[in-house]
């Protein structure tokens, strides 16, 4: 739902503010045309970093360039590194493992390296594997600032036995459907809510990028892998998932947003029915990811919900849900609230930042 | 809800099947009447702890006893130590500061020492405040392995500004409200309802200490003294905290829990008024913490909530439910699920000891 530019500046003028931070330092900046870099012991000014990184005659250094030069940077001291990406790039995801290989933890909220091929992921947990050596930290990839990864890890690394994830993983999937499907029923039309939801910034570009489902394949993938039973099942990451896409079979393909916003209403009858046999059984629609670990099922799709659970009353604006069935967990651990926007994006990012900061060295 | 002995016990047990803790050894076990110490260098056996622990020649060391022994096993190397404290002891909390100085982080679910006096309290914070150095761990103070203490430290660290925290955080008082004031109405008697709770074990032993609200007003003061708008603002902790206690005025100061339990039907009447005036605004009721932070409120009561609300639909049997409103989350971050029992908590102190054993040494 936001430009991942505006979680870099955010991340820093968190950082600018964070009190107790007096043991982390910024000691090298990079975007897409330029590398600033610390001098030897010092770090960089969190005020007018951006005019200065503008400023730098130094070009955006090939990520192995950087990697040497922050370790010359830092040879004298025995910090710890982190990289933080807040790209949402395919190319430094893969660069993930010599990173780590370099002792350079990776703080990122790019969900990329988690949700695709297998072959990264096991590359990168192996290069996690190293005692006190660096680690992934990756909070924000699902549902942003919310505590979903970090629950999900306690549970797991504690040894409890994860049974089912379910839950409301997109933003924009959720202001749809709780617009469309609220529990006291509505009569609105779906391409008028989809377009209110471009409108307002809500949808990428092109909508049809957002109800393809592949960004709630994409959560569902990073989910199910940190879930022993399920860590080799999705060999091609978020496309192994088996996800419904709410593009109309008569739309699919359609590259062009406005066209594709144009003929949308020709489809609204077939979400209308959707919605009205879902009513009958006194039921919402919501677009959902499921992880079923008994049943060995990875799935994205719509789902019909009671009008008193929880994915039906308690959700509102573009919140995501989660919820967490687990043998010690019975009855769900639910966690709610907004999951996209820079500003929560950047926080579970700091947040991270800050876990780093507190290993020492 | 449940003897911290268990907690103590079950830690151990997580702790054997922890798969990823190979930098972790437990090297001394105290309980109230012996001391068990490792051999220098050597792990204590996590199997077979219970009965070696039962002959260990050595008595229960006084705690600074304790200290110098466990700097003299670990001093031949950098380890980074823990002290776990599984009781729900004030002597041990107001020891913290001295773990602390000595180098330990201490790891604990006993609320003593961050509900009790302010003074005990600025001294763990100052001893947390080295850079690098030991830290508390206290996860499982409120809502046990539920993501709430880690959430709130996470929303402030990153410079959100919390404006209102309010919940249901005890889980007995949950269980009575949800089984006395559901949202589809009853006409169950308060009595009956506490009666089968404390049958249940749901209750502590006199069902007027849950009844007391106490519970609540020490989970508020750990939560409120996070906020930093807050940190002073309770000299005496719970004891400074505005507290509706649920013992009818007739029978407040009867020690006798029997007694107590056979009076407790004369005051249903009471209990019932509360209900219907609930009911007749479509309300029901719940017993609530609620921190707010710009009306620099702090108190536990009966709240009445909508029927719509998560408090009223999304919580069932004896589950806590917090949500946090801040700058960065108007619509609340939200977060529920089991809040007590042995398992839960143990996993929030296991998941607490995995995060130190990720710092270096």
């Amino acid at each position: 739902m936001t430009g991942q530019i505006d979680v870099a500046i955010i991340v820093l003028r968190q950082l600018a503010t964070v009190p107790a931070l007096s043991t982390l330092r910024v000691v090298a900046l990079q975007n897409s045309k330029k590398t600033l870099l610390a001098q030897p012991g010092q770090a960089l000014s969190l005020q007018d970093w951006k005019s200065q990184l503008e400023n730098s005659s130094v070009s955006d250094l090939a990520l192995d360039k950087l990697v040497s030069s922050l370790k010359e940077l830092e040879a004298s001291n025995q910090r710890h590194i982190a990289v933080i990406d807040n790209t949402s790039n395919d190319d430094v995801a893969s660069f993930y493992p010599s990173f780590l290989e370099a002792g350079f933890s990776v703080v990122t909220p790019n969900k990329k390296a988690f949700s695709g091929s297998l072959d990264l992921f096991k590359a990168i947990e192996k290069a996690n594997a190293k005692p006190y050596g660096p680690l992934t930290y990756q909070e924000s990839t699902v549902g942003a600032g919310l505590p979903i990864i970090g629950s999900l890890n306690d549970l797991i690394v504690t040894g409890d036995k994860i049974k089912k994830i379910e839950g409301v993983l997109s933003g924009t999937m959720s202001y749809i459907f709780n617009e469309f499907s609220p529990a006291a029923g509505s009569s609105a039309k779906f391409s008028d809510i989809v377009r209110v939801a471009r409108q307002n910034g809500y949808t990428e570009p092109h909508p049809g990028d957002d109800l393809s489902g592949s960004d709630v394949a994409r959560k569902l993938t990073i989910l199910s892998r940190l879930v022993p039973e399920l860590a080799d099942k999705l060999p091609e990451g978020f496309k192994s998932v088996d996800t419904q896409s709410l593009t109309p079979a008569g739309l699919a393909g359609e590259q062009d947003a406005d066209t594709y916003m144009k003929r949308l209403p020709e489809f609204d009858t077939e979400f209308d029915q959707l919605r009205a046999s879902a009513q009958e059984k006194k039921c919402v629609l919501r677009y959902v990811g499921l992880i079923d670990v008994e049943k060995n099922i990875i799935k994205a799709g719509l789902e019909s919900y009671p009008a008193d659970h929880p994915f039906a009353t308690s959700l509102g604006g573009s919140d995501n849900i989660i919820s967490f069935t687990t043998e010690r967990y019975p009855r769900p651990l639910l966690v709610q609230g907004a999951g996209a926007g820079a500003d929560v994006t950047a926080m579970g990012v700091v947040a991270d930042l800050v876990r780093v900061a507190e290993r020492r060295g």
